[in-house]
């Protein structure tokens, strides 16, 4: 059995890793932090959890996680990168499910991050956790940078067309739209129910923190892949949706056999057929992304729609099929929940 | 492997059905049936299956079910009690999630249901499928009736005080809440997104059908036991909330003693600490039932609250619940699944 | 024109009160303040009064309602018995759309608001604010006491029965559901999108600060009134469904009639058919009230069933329909847009 | 008293007609039909009008509307078209809120909508019925199409661009986001509670029918318009999102300042500051549209943001607008209640 520690246990990727790692039959949560809420049981404040989680937070602190083999941090930003050194000289493995590590220019980082980076060495080691684009050298990783959401869902819906060269790299746009867990748990009057329920509203036009994200991991596919990216705010719990649009170099290809074969042997990438419009819904709950590619040939363009849950392939159960692979258990351990449809 | 069938899998109780049976390690869905979707895939019409489920609905009929074990009816009402006879005759056994066979006194079944019943003998050797309360008999049955939706939370809120007797049996008052789910899958304008979304109220004060159900299921404990039961429909897709008010007989027991002690040993009641709020997001997706017991001495009544998801434990969870009973695994077989927090 | 001034104008009662006056024809808002906003235009904080209402906020204090002749508090608890007395010395009247001046008994209510008093004679000299009950002393009033938002659903609900002696007083149960407005605005992770969002709960069994507002009016009406009453969330924003179970002393009499009658003149609570089932969309944004009485043979209990909007009848609408009667308008005025379906 | 007409009062524009009628000081609603609910109290299906609105509904027909100054059709497509001639024929005006005469183009039309136009000069005759682009037609029009939903908000948000040539007019990208309602009322399954809430999708990808409709009008302002138009289910009642992208021509310009000037004699068009992100709340149940337009200079694309209520001014309001230009009346009459938030 593989030990595990989670910092910042918390929040909505936190009670989400809970909920997942319980039932995965290799793994052991040993040790779950909060500084707030340290000697509260973590089934008082998730009852979801009441009878099968006896853990209670306790104080975070490099020493807490000395027992155990992987630590994820399901923390705020900036968080991991002040304990990322002691942990991994500890031989310990590491999981960030924030942003400290996913963008390997630091000045690029610092800028849209305000913040200094504690650790740029180890930017450079880690590896961006994403199975279906890097799943070879995350199986070798000591330090995985899990992917935001919605560079999750862009990247995935853009793969096969940037692969084979089958659009204009430049003309990409991203039109995504999530719902109100990716914002994260917290008091705030921006979260509120009577706030986002009953409407929808963009957010970020001006720039948004996922953009050089996906702009960075785009580029190591094709160096002049750019993109405009707006997300919106959907009154909905999870779900994230992405509309990418981008002009075809070559019209009258075959794209949807593109995509089969480019996912066909993708345990959680599911192409759907010809025509097709997925649902968010159908993912709710479960590690599956579903893409649908649709060609327009009056304006010589590919859409591609590509939905996930928010919480699980576009965080904690991302970070579990990371683990999966950096501790050579079957990739889809403890993931084989399917969406809850209704 | 124990093989299954399920009649009339285009409803939410089918899917829900068909989800929680991929993750069940000891059975295989053989056959599941659509009059109308006759010929379509399954995971066609319920995207979320895609990639586990490749069966296609094919035409019901009995000769349908002749390598079957087990038969689930996720039909309307007064579809089961046409076919139990021949199946039963064919050493197949059946679960019945619709009201056919819940209640015993064929009058009141026949007032309710506005049908001639067509089997009343199998009736009479049905087992109502609590398990908190009918566990032995189900082990052995045959023909198993799954409890309606709000009976199994008002049953299971009640339970202990009546066992104990506690509480006037006259003086009960449920006042249940719904998520739309509840009232199934169909063609509908009452159920339309527009028509119940951001609104709420009470239908069936006059008179529902599961009011029978749950007199006659609380009669067998207590004779005098009687109710009144106010159903209202919740602008939320599962969950199902009862709030079930009784005069106290025995002012200053230890009621939550009782409810802990009576409820120990089920792997699905979850007693909550004293002064407890459960919600109904803490069962989503779930088998579960929470339950919290207050007494308010000023008026000497005890309020019983209690939570579940009406499509797991008020219904398709219970009868995986009770298959597992009548095949002898472990009662929790493929149910392990916790509440889906947020 | 009557000058209108609204202290504490960032909570969904002052900005509901905005919305609502800009379409009356008979006042000016001259001030609404806002201690830590300001400085702030209202039309930023919220959107939807952009091009109608040019007003910033401006700190609060005494000496800002000099010109007004009537100051609506939207504040929390406790700060309207700090400044009413100064008001009311200005000839200034004054309208309390929180609870300091609902509960005659000082006892009581310090017990309940865990606060001292600061003008118990003031209380005394109040007005409930309930035009159904109190039309001729509010006409005459200087101060008043706005209701509730459960206490003005459940004593309209009861009414009839309890002036025409038709229940056991003390028989009587509220089981209640709120939307989630009723809340009020601020930074909270309970009120959170993703907390409250599919799911449902009961709250404040053991005792909510209505409570004792609703027994002492009902107690103004029958002095052997007593109550149960249990408040739920909703999820949705605006709503309130009351239902009110109660012993029928006199079975048989002709309950629609009697409900019929007694609210004949009233402009804002409209007895449904009988049989009927109210929905809380039918009053979204409307100042009505809608009640439907059901009785029940088998148990001699009626069933009142009462929607209103939190927001509207249950504060700001309420509030102006007192307003208008305080400054001799016709009653409805500025009162007369109807409920938005869907 | 101008009398007013209503085919087909049973969906969501009819019924919101309805309501925002009886607020209208000019105009008496005289009938309303439905060939499927005559007989029945418009009050009776829609409570939220009980108490206001005294009418039933009637067979619908021609002579049903002799003594009618101006019909309105609230019908499916191709009905208006069946009987328009004899309505104009008899001297009554006419405003259509379906499809039949918003498409110049017979040909393209009769591709769209699968029939065969019944009246193809009145085609030409027909003012589309966007205050903001066609005011003056509007005043001495018979006969208006009233424009789609989708359409209003992409037209809106690209006016002053296409007008004053700021963009590459064939580069324009429409993702939209619309509520239920839009999607009309009627038995569905697709429209379900169950099947929409907590799930996005797109749809219509291939084609919708508003995209010729779009295009066509653009068309009228700059012949080289084109665009890619996708639309998007949201899980709220009401409320239409825009995010419109277009390749900019002349970077640098003041593109605030144009809108601003653009729009600033318009009473329903409100401009937003500089960088704002409307929400689609702040337009519930009002007749404006609020913009907010963007200028990435990385990209040099504009991306403008718009947003109104789909069921006013994507619908019944702005059939009222159409109204008030046709019979002299103040543009605004009837029409002033702000969105309501929360």
């Amino acid at each position: 059995m593989v030990n595990i520690g989670i910092v910042g246990g918390t929040g909505y990727t936190g009670v989400e890793l809970m909920r997942l790692l319980t039932a995965h039959p290799e793994v052991n949560v040993k040790v779950i932090t909060s500084r707030s809420n340290a000697g509260t049981l973590v089934a008082e404040m998730f009852p979801n959890l009441r009878g099968k989680v006896k853990l209670a937070y306790t104080e975070p602190g490099v020493d807490s996680y000395k027992n155990c083999d992987l630590v994820f941090f399901a923390t705020p930003n900036t968080i991991a990168m002040t304990q990322a050194e002691a942990l991994l000289g500890a031989g310990i493995k590491l999981i960030d499910l924030a942003a400290d590590f996913r963008i390997k220019d630091i000045a690029i980082w610092e800028k849209w991050y305000g913040a200094t980076h504690a650790c740029p060495p180890l930017v450079e080691q880690a590896v961006y956790g994403l199975p279906e684009l890097n799943r070879e050298s995350i199986r070798s990783a000591s330090l995985v940078a899990n992917p935001g959401c919605y560079p999750t869902a862009v990247i995935l819906a853009l793969l096969p067309l940037l692969k084979h060269e089958m659009i204009d790299p430049a003309s990409i746009i991203a039109d995504c739209k999530s719902g109100v867990s990716g914002a994260g748990r917290g008091e705030s009057i921006a979260r509120a129910f009577c706030e986002v329920s009953e409407s929808v509203k963009a957010y970020g036009v001006g720039g948004h923190r996922h953009l050089p994200e996906i702009k960075a991991v785009l580029q190591t596919v094709d160096p002049q892949a750019d993109l405009v990216f707006t997300p919106h705010l959907m009154p909905m719990i999870r779900g994230l949706y992405a509309t990418v649009y981008a002009n075809a170099q070559s019209a009258g290809s075959n794209v949807q056999k593109t995509f089969e074969e480019f996912y066909q042997d993708e345990p959680f990438v599911d192409v759907m057929p010809a025509g097709s419009h997925p649902e968010t819904r159908s993912v709710k709950g479960a590690n599956h992304c579903r893409v649908a590619v649709h060609y327009l040939a009056e304006s010589n363009k590919y859409i591609v729609l590509a939905v996930i849950d928010n919480l699980v392939k576009g965080a904690a159960g991302q970070a579990i099929q990371n683990m999966n692979l950096m501790f050579g258990f079957d990739e889809s351990t403890g993931l084989d929940a399917l969406g809850m449809i209704p």
